[in-house]
């Protein structure tokens, strides 16, 4: 199968869109499946544009909506793809024989169990999901060194890095860097960042992402686990992967070879050269995005990164440093976390406390098996729930007295 | 012979120290000559240090003169190495059998045929010489493709831009983009770069170097004598080359592919980088410079060349376009201005108007040939003398007015 035979897990979110756009200008992509969670409209419509020989969606309730607004669309149920649903439908949708690629862009530990059988089925992964190799880096890679699957990051830094690595031995590296644009609340005090609103979080300087990313973005998270994900792509200890925060993004990552020449991959802010470039690599093709233009941009700016007043970084790296199951608990841990404030029930700031905490306390297992990590992620999920309880009943007290 | 057994052409030059330096910091290079060109003395102490086999100087005078001075640094006359002097010499030192790379790093046309025959030779080539390229890039590029010889480019711009291209594929870049720090002169009117003086010409912002190539920074004509250079070692034409100001000169160039993506080498400013790259290439090795800090640098900034200001990067353009000895008669003619404003006798901006006024006369020749290229050469000699001359009969006239 080619790598331009592509599934698309995810295909009614950014970077599923994204990459139908991409399939598009391509011309000769050919999208054997497609799936969505809840989205039957859209996902309607991509089949009627793309013609997947598979669908496949959350669950019974939405493949019947989808195949209404099919009907609706005027396709006859002779065209039909065929419709899948829940994890069995995303595993079949990764793992079909037509397919030669899986974009892997599902949101959190969805797209988990259908990734790891695209592995292990040999596909070449466009991997977005970046929650996957957070959880279970160990069993993806040593399942893609026993298929022989291809990864390939659609993250744009660690298609950067991927980029720059390109004519360099592993062994020739001296680190790996990281950049981070810094959030919105880059040059705010520590007060302001502990009194910021949700539309301060979700008012992202340079990307325009999902709300979770945003808020990852905010309180530097999204780079720890940026960080973690680094660690299993390429297999550097945390101390050989740093992090500079660069507000503008057009760095998007570097990597520091043993002679101490610095090979940066640089580029407009879009998510479509990085998609692009993971269904067609090793080839390079044309693509619609304008160039980047420096001396309009002008100017380039780096800082290091601040652990103080943004703390889940070093949480990150403490959990990578842990290792086992800790990075999969610290995930779970912030996914809750980001989620209650998100539902404006903490504080900005408190999302990285009780990430902490959990980081802390967490007893680590090798993360050698499906069931060690999920039973991780269960875990640290309810311990963080009760955390972010606890936080809400201090504060309320707090806000009595 | 492995590319670690190295000829020093230029030995007491600037790249000629910086490449002992780096011989010793390798420690596993064998110099087995060293040819340098008046300067006994220096020659006679390198030669105690590293016991080259062979030791080239300029002339017969200069050979008497490194006699005397190695016996008085107490070697005795058996442990001398072969002298040679000449341009035969030169050859000799570029064409020894026990040479595997030859350091091309004369200044101006003396390392021309010695550099040629040491590719005819098969020998990798690390090429900080760039008049030759820029002379005779047709001749180098014909013979190197014949004997197999490897040219690795020790000018840290196009050192940069074989570090980007490691990965790449030549039909897959869009452009090349060599960053120029914009000399001295960057932020100066035209005005005051009118009555620059000597001084303020030789005050180059970031890279210590030979007064030529400091007065060729200042007007940017090495920016666009590496322009053609580039020309001929990635078979680009001039326009898929560019050039950018980049006052902090920390990255040292960029390669733009065709999906966009913009690759870019960074490094601290030190040329023993780029010759120590050149003779371990393929492999990186530890180095004792310091690690590049971009947090510390803080920011980089880019902008357009101004054509107005530095007309001299337009005249090489200009140059390779037309093509065959065009580059050639531009190289001789910029020497000749340059001494002649290093001597006081014109001002700084009358260089470009020399160079300008030159190739715009100059009808181009297939370069083909050693003779065409050094008839080129020498008749744009005397063509740019009698021009120095007559801008000093008009400077002199106005000043009587």
């Amino acid at each position: 199968m080619t790598s331009r035979n592509i599934s698309i897990l995810g295909s009614t979110g950014s970077i599923g869109c994204n990459t139908l756009k991409v399939a598009k200008h391509l011309g000769d992509v050919n999208v054997v499946a497609l799936a969505a969670g809840n989205n039957a409209e859209l996902l309607a419509k991509q089949i009627v544009e793309y013609s997947p020989k598979l669908a496949a969606c959350a669950d019974e309730d939405c493949v019947s909506r989808l195949e209404t607004e099919l009907e609706r669309l005027g396709a006859s149920s002779a065209d039909f793809p065929e419709i899948v649903c829940g994890e069995e439908g995303l595993v079949k949708a990764a793992t079909m024989e037509e397919c030669g690629t899986v974009v892997s862009a599902t949101v959190g530990a969805i797209g988990f169990v259908p990734t790891l059988r695209a592995i292990e089925a040999g596909k070449r992964i466009a991997l977005a999901n970046k929650e996957t190799l957070v959880m279970a880096g160990e069993l993806m890679i040593a399942a893609a060194a026993g298929s022989g699957a291809e990864i390939l990051p659609v993250d744009s830094e660690h298609n950067a890095l991927h980029q720059c690595l390109r004519g360099e031995k592993m062994s020739e590296v001296r680190r790996i860097v990281l950049t981070a644009s810094g959030g919105p609340f880059r040059t705010k005090t520590k007060e302001q960042i502990e009194n910021a609103t949700l539309e301060e979080a979700l008012d992202h300087p340079t990307w325009d992402m999902g709300d979770k990313i945003t808020i990852d973005s905010a309180t530097l998270m999204n780079k720890g686990l940026e960080v973690i994900e680094a660690h299993w792509l390429f297999g550097l200890d945390g101390d050989r992967i740093d992090v500079i925060v660069h507000p503008q993004s057009v760095v998007h990552s570097m990597v520091e070879l043993v002679d101490g020449s610095v090979i940066a991959q640089m580029g407009v802010t879009d998510m479509k050269h990085a998609i692009q470039y993971a269904l067609t690599y090793p080839e390079r093709l044309p693509n619609a995005l304008p160039p980047l233009d420096l001396a309009s941009i002008s100017e380039l700016t780096f800082e290091d990164p601040d652990l103080d007043r943004f703390p889940n970084l070093a949480i990150a790296y403490r959990a990578l440093e842990k290792g086992g199951t800790a990075p999969a608990a610290l995930n779970a841990s912030n996914e809750v976390a980001v989620r209650a404030f998100l539902d404006g029930r903490i504080s900005l700031p408190e999302i990285a406390r009780i990430n902490g905490k959990l980081v802390d306390a967490h007893e680590p297992e090798s993360a050698d098996s499906l069931e060690k990590v999920l039973a991780a992620d269960r875990e640290a999920r309810s311990l963080a729930e009760a955390l972010v309880e606890a936080s809400r009943t201090t504060a309320a007290a707090i806000n009595r007295v």
